[in-house]
């Protein structure tokens, strides 16, 4: 065996803080998101010991979790273990471990069994799915918000069309092959489209008792459009290319009910399902509790213009864990971008706290605009007063992801894997993986 | 929606037949492995209908199941859809389901609730790990079969140097660092490189308290050498590469216990270990016992030399579950290319007989050569007379595998990413995935 040396110092109090003679202020960040990894990087060059906690050994690229649902793309390509990240940055220690508290007064993080001690803290706890007030339908209609639920969707997905290949009952049959998304923000749309073309295009060669093409993808909206935060014209075009795709397209409808088989809405009545997908809100993880702060409607803490805590300047809330006002008065968005900006800007603010040079101006949210794509040829861009649609979009939108993924070798990949299913209409990934059984054939019960 | 047809013919008693108007002989094949898949494809123009069943709705590529549970690639990189590889053939109907059982007289495969009619019938169902009567450490040293199985490996052993992060207690920090590999056959070997590498080369610079080079890995084979289907020479080559790379081989050393935190051996004591790995032994599928078919001790079932079972000419067992002598008088061993090659007789046997041309001689087994890689530039090769080592047997093994991967994707997808490994000796899915939480701090008991 290698007699090589052990890098360990002796552990502290804590057991976790990084190896250092000196002590430096402690910075611990909870969260390996955007804002969190940003925030780390921020701080590279600080004369700082961080801390980055994650339930995870990854840092996941939310943007195309619907691609890893839809079985386009493998979670390894869209996800980095969060070790690889950040390994060229020598003041930074990984954990993998769930927060489940702050004591602010002691400053403190509770991590399983221990209390890891901070000077500054960051919390880019990101955001979860929200049913209204109605968590019981979450396992009837799992939200996409993690690699595992994207594999869990994918599974759904998946089987709905091996039991229908089974199923003997034509109405059984249908209802197995009906797909509803609930929320018509981007990633319901993107999800849309792509099961319109999983079941259009990648599986009707494959199965011999069912016609794929005859699924029906239910895209349901309780708002009066389809992609509300986009101009309306982009938002029509929109929804003129699902409908093209075969996507039913129902907004101003709500659903007042979930089940195993399906959904009730107010206006469109009972439509069973084989696959529901909820898109359709999000809850801020439940930083702002941890430390009482106050919250806005959906759960994010209220934070000052430095994105600190009122009365705890060295607490910090980023990402979509924070409500904070852009410089035209409306609320930063919970997308990937703010995050980011949200975590650089926190990060150096640490810094410049630590080395005692001048803080830098409030936090100034920068929108850099907003996509979607809608399928094989299509995607709504808008940037600033710039609007893109058609192939063009689907091409920038393309690019635009390829270039923010991390690293030489997952952009090479998920550009090869996107080529290749543009040429062949096939999907790479169409495991239906975990150890959950396979179809019971003529139990067509089973969820 | 799409109005166009559907395909499905009037479901027949079985509920799953091939949709045909002429009665056809009826071939089912159960397993879609190595032997099933190629057993389907020779019967790709005879005038039968087809139905492959499979518990998974994937082909899984066995050999590379290691690199899977390594973290150098993805499961669907070595895995495909069925229903893709065999979409081309028009006589064939895939099931995703679980076969229970056979009533040889009546002619049925029970598969769920359902009774298949076959008038020929080929059992595929390969093997699974073999405990030796002790399956009750099964859920302590998982065995490698299956993509479940390498995922769940991955996470374990990647678990396993996060926990070490975390943990301060010297004595309980080296236990997780322990990795066992019981069995030194090509898997064993495999496996303990593989996870000799991840240690030394693509771990070390990401964590900051533990030296992932002090990892231990430990290949136990009761047996008096590795690789024992191997000449000595190759044989004691691949010990001593292993051995360079810091791998701990402990021949004639017979595990007699294993539990949560390590094994029991009669001639090296107790070792703790943060992972055990079973790759000591195989048994058969329970496909003999299905039809009352003698067996021999690793329960394969001893079929005829048209590989049918004595007095049911109709029944075909092939693959990991068949027991047949090849023309040396030695058992064809369980590797890829026998399941191919019996899969690929039975199904132009049973062609021969559907169209009553002349049946083939008795089946005869051809030895295309037995391989182990090692590492990142060995392996050991032997092909007849002709032998290879070293980074000349490495190459050779990897185009070897590439050459047999199933479709030009994925083998150029796995191509690039060895191409990718071997340069920057990092891994691609070092994915912690499934909805098991992270580690607990502080409670290192925790399996």
């Amino acid at each position: 065996m290698s007699a090589a040396p052990n890098r360990d110092s002796p552990p502290r109090e804590s057991g976790v803080a990084a190896g250092s003679g000196v002590a430096r202020p402690r910075v611990v960040i909870v969260g390996g998101g955007f804002g969190g990894i940003e925030a780390a990087r921020a701080l590279a060059r600080a004369p700082v010991d961080v801390t980055l906690v994650d339930r995870h050994n990854y840092h996941c690229f939310q943007p195309l979790l619907y691609q890893v649902a839809t079985a386009a793309l493998s979670p390894a390509e869209i996800a980095w273990p969060i070790r690889s990240v950040v390994r060229r940055q020598p003041n930074l220690t990984v954990l993998m471990a769930t927060a489940t508290g702050v004591d602010a007064d002691a400053r403190r993080v509770f991590v399983g069994e221990h209390a890891l001690p901070y000077d500054y803290l960051a919390l880019a706890t990101g955001a979860t799915h929200s049913y209204f007030g109605h968590d019981e339908w979450a396992p009837f209609a799992p939200g996409l918000k993690q690699i595992d639920d994207a594999t869990d969707i994918r599974r759904k997905l998946l089987l709905a069309f091996e039991r229908a290949e089974w199923e003997d009952d034509e109405a059984e049959r249908r209802r197995l092959l009906t797909f509803i998304i609930v929320g018509a923000g981007p990633t319901g749309v993107e999800l849309a489209g792509a099961i319109a073309e999983v079941a259009r295009q990648a599986l009707p060669a494959d199965f011999r008792r069912i016609d794929a093409r005859m699924a029906r993808v239910c895209l349901i909206e309780a708002g009066p459009r389809i992609l509300p935060s986009l101009p309306e014209n982009l938002s029509s075009y929109a929804a003129r290319s699902l409908a093209a795709m075969g996507v039913e397209i129902m907004t101003a409808t709500r659903v007042t009910d979930c089940d195993a088989r399906g959904v009730e809405t107010e206006q469109a009545g009972r439509i069973d399902a084989g696959v529901v997908v909820w898109a359709a809100g999000v809850v801020s993880s439940p930083a702002a509790q941890w430390i009482g702060v106050e919250k806005d409607r959906a759960g994010r803490a209220l934070v000052g213009p430095d994105l600190s805590v009122p009365g705890r300047p060295e607490i910090f809330i980023i990402g979509d864990a924070a409500a904070v006002a852009g410089s035209d008065g409306r609320m930063v968005p919970g997308v990937a971008p703010a995050a980011k900006q949200m975590g650089r800007y926190v990060g150096r603010l640490v810094a410049a706290r630590v080395s005692k040079t001048a803080a830098p101006a409030p936090f100034c949210y920068r929108h850099s605009g907003d996509l979607a794509t809608i399928g094989r040829k299509a995607a709504v861009v808008k940037l600033g007063r710039f609007q893109l649609t058609g192939f063009v979009g689907w091409l920038f939108w393309g690019v635009a992801h390829i270039y923010f993924l991390i690293g030489i070798r997952n952009r090479f990949v998920v550009a090869f894997s996107w080529f290749w299913s543009y040429l062949t209409y096939q999907r790479a990934a169409r495991l239906i993986t975990g150890r959950e059984g396979p179809p019971a054939p003529g139990r067509s019960s089973s969820a």
